[in-house]
């Protein structure tokens, strides 16, 4: 029996499975340096203890994404090893910060499968939960990829579609407790911009460009420990290049955003997203946003701003698909999120 | 209007103005970690907790040229977003170790402002300090670059130039409380020379060179939230290069000293420094030292080394500037400065 | 004189002399953190403070072959600067874990001299120990290489060869103190493959590839203070190519060994290695391990598991060597180990 791992296949997946990711992992400073190392990433609240406590927290947590990126890295090896493609994600929220000494794992659930009418290939549904050192749930979301079979002998499944709602509604966003930016220092923060000076539909450019290099993306890529083959091994892909993890398209757009929305401080959910087109080596990533809706919440002096993250290597800002409903092809990243800003 | 910094121009400064920077940073082990991936590092009171505390300080401190690029990054979008030129910088004394888990914020006054008689820029002098979380000053220093005028029909301001020394007195060196060299161990050290074996006029070349990659510099200098585009988007140069923060050459400069100078431990001062000529990605960087002064101080076993230091792609050792007085073409840095040494 | 390193010639060691190398290194989260950046590494115990907590350990240690990498890399300037070759190792040891906040040091003890034939080099073997700020010792090797007489009147030294074991006996492993595997949670890491799955001669292919960039591997070998001219410096060959430090060979494919060795968590012994072939920029490396030897510890529910582990830029899994017994020009490195696996 081979000792290596070749990845579930779909008739591995039961529906209502739990499966326990492997290699639980520690947090630092070191990931939160490397953050800045590898991001232009300059929100206060993640770059700053000073102004986080001035924001209610104890510290600094670690930037939400670095938490996406470690809790879907570890499942990586069960989910997505095998898969064709990854369709989608829905009802990602961020549940409680992570901190510097943190062990985070991750756990997902088989909650949907669908066999393609091919027989060759199926899609699965998992809710994927990260937990830190107390069992406490940091993070939790729903994605779907399509998976091939190994077995064209094995019985289809019956087919369970879970109910996935387009979006996270305002009132289950998760604000962490404690938070509260009645003394926000918008200096301190970059922009004098709070909630109440965006309108929907208000679209910003966020102006800078970054160019990706190839040791770039694998050192972000390893860093979280997503190890899937297509992102390092320059052989695995027929046109010799390798392929950027998502993530770091998000990570890198998100980053941009600084400028013009230096005060969207934490993520609190994403309601949906698209990698639009694959991004390699060599591409200057820009971004530019949306706003699609605001909203207030309880906690004092803290509201929310559901923004659509539009990463591209250039075009017109505000352009997004063709005429035939497509995405353009200079657009990266299609991402819809709610974040904490300052009323 | 728009939400996106565009950057100050000439006539939006105020003489005697106070610009607080946004952004404040917590360093820690990470950064600290990431000074050694990035340059040569190897000064051993930087690199040893235990060798600091035999020098007198609690712990290692962060690197000083660490403490300079954050200060210095914070200030780049108030004060050089659309600068034509970086000038000069003068009177530059680092105030107080920085440790990890400290919080750095910077701020610049506006001490001069000559409006250039094309009346299309004009130079702003700053001084920008930096201070910790407990409000102490870590680190002074003053620069002045070229910007350019938005408003064509703005008023010329009235014309104030700063009095500069050429360099700072030896009797102004902050020596970092504490600090004891009368037990230094000169072989943890790695170089037996103390202050007495160096002699003004004396060169010294550090032998060693180092090949800089795309992706190292952009890499260190988002590290330091430096997020000038120059530095990150190949497209923003007409020459397709991206330019190296030139705080990058200093620190791999100036750890390449390490092989001739390993005891001059730390940084206390820079007088003043050009950046001769653009270093691009592919160039390998040199260096070598000439010693312009020494001096003693009051702490124990401690005395000052003020140091030329020039960062070349090659070329003769000692060779600075050619027959027409301007820096040779090989010349990166020509930097002056003090540094703390062991008499 | 010059005050820089030229390093020292054949005739400057002097049999039983001990060498205290220079810089002491604390580490941090940080070096932790970027051990991850740099390798796809994996291993539960080093990623996990609450997994090496259920092995009987007071935190998660810092990864073995940093701690190797770190003594390794203070000797280079006292042992090989002038190496024409870097002949082999023996008798590695890790004789304690290495915790975050530590300051490693590194002596070497010359062990053995032989001046060659030609009377042009010799071969210097020196013992070279890593110990911690409490002076105890936490890594122990052999190595040999072959240097240039700098002075050609210098007397021969009488030959000495130390008797060198070919491998460490598997009493002479040294178990973490504490060290319990009795509830090793192999969910957690990653695969369920205890000591008495694994047989003698098996061979396992670790699948993965990882393309090396100049970046990556001249980042990590600074980041260890190997300041080696050949690895940094693409004008010291005549072929314009840097050398990769072999050391980031071992550690990337030690990384790749998670997968189908998830469990071999601790490097506890080297018996040898050779660097087979050159590895360079562009490569993408291949592993594959031969299970050599099993072995029962002391320890609760520990093992040791003896491992060939071979480096390869690509051929044939199980091939090594051609019919003239030299290496395959794909093999990178020939490493045998002894590792920690619970039984």
């Amino acid at each position: 029996m081979s000792k290596t791992n070749t990845g579930r296949f779909f008739e591995d997946y039961r529906l209502g499975e739990m499966i326990d990711h492997a290699v639980p992992r520690t947090v630092s400073g070191g990931e939160r340096a490397l953050n800045h190392m590898l991001y232009p990433a300059r929100h206060a609240l993640y770059s700053s203890d000073a102004f986080a406590q001035g924001c209610g927290l104890s510290a600094s947590p670690l930037d939400d994404l670095i938490v996406f990126h470690i809790v879907f890295g570890k499942s990586v090896p069960d989910i997505s090893l095998n898969a064709i493609a990854n369709l989608g994600y829905a009802d990602c929220r961020w549940l409680a910060p992570v901190w510097p000494g943190d062990t985070l794992r991750s756990t997902s659930e088989v909650i949907g499968l669908k066999q393609n009418s091919n027989g060759k290939s199926g899609v699965v549904y998992v809710r994927t939960t990260g937990t830190n050192q107390h069992g406490q749930e940091v993070l939790q979301f729903v994605r779907w990829v399509m998976v091939r079979r190994g077995d064209p002998d094995a019985p289809a499944p019956e087919t369970v579609i879970p109910e996935l709602k387009d979006s996270v509604a305002a009132s289950d966003l998760v604000v962490p407790k404690g938070l509260d930016f009645t003394d926000y220092d918008f200096t301190l923060a970059g922009e004098p911009h709070r909630l109440r000076d965006y309108t929907v539909g208000e679209v910003v450019d966020h102006v800078d460009g970054v160019t990706v290099e190839e040791a770039e993306h694998m050192l972000a890529t390893r860093l979280w420990q997503n190890t899937a083959k297509v992102h390092f091994d320059a052989t695995a892909r027929e046109d010799g290049k390798r392929l950027i993890y998502g993530g770091h398209v998000i990570s890198l757009a998100r980053a941009l955003t600084f400028n013009g929305l230096a005060n969207a401080q934490m993520l609190v959910a994403i309601n949906g997203g698209a990698h639009a087109n694959p991004c390699f080596a060599g591409d200057t990533v820009r971004a530019w946003s949306e706003v699609l809706d605001t909203a207030p919440l309880d906690a004092p002096g803290v509201g929310a701003i559901r923004l659509r993250l539009v990463a591209t290597t250039g075009g017109e800002v505000g352009a997004l698909k063709g005429d035939d409903g497509k995405y353009l092809p200079h657009v990266l990243l299609d991402l819809d999120y709610w974040a904490l800003m300052p009323t």
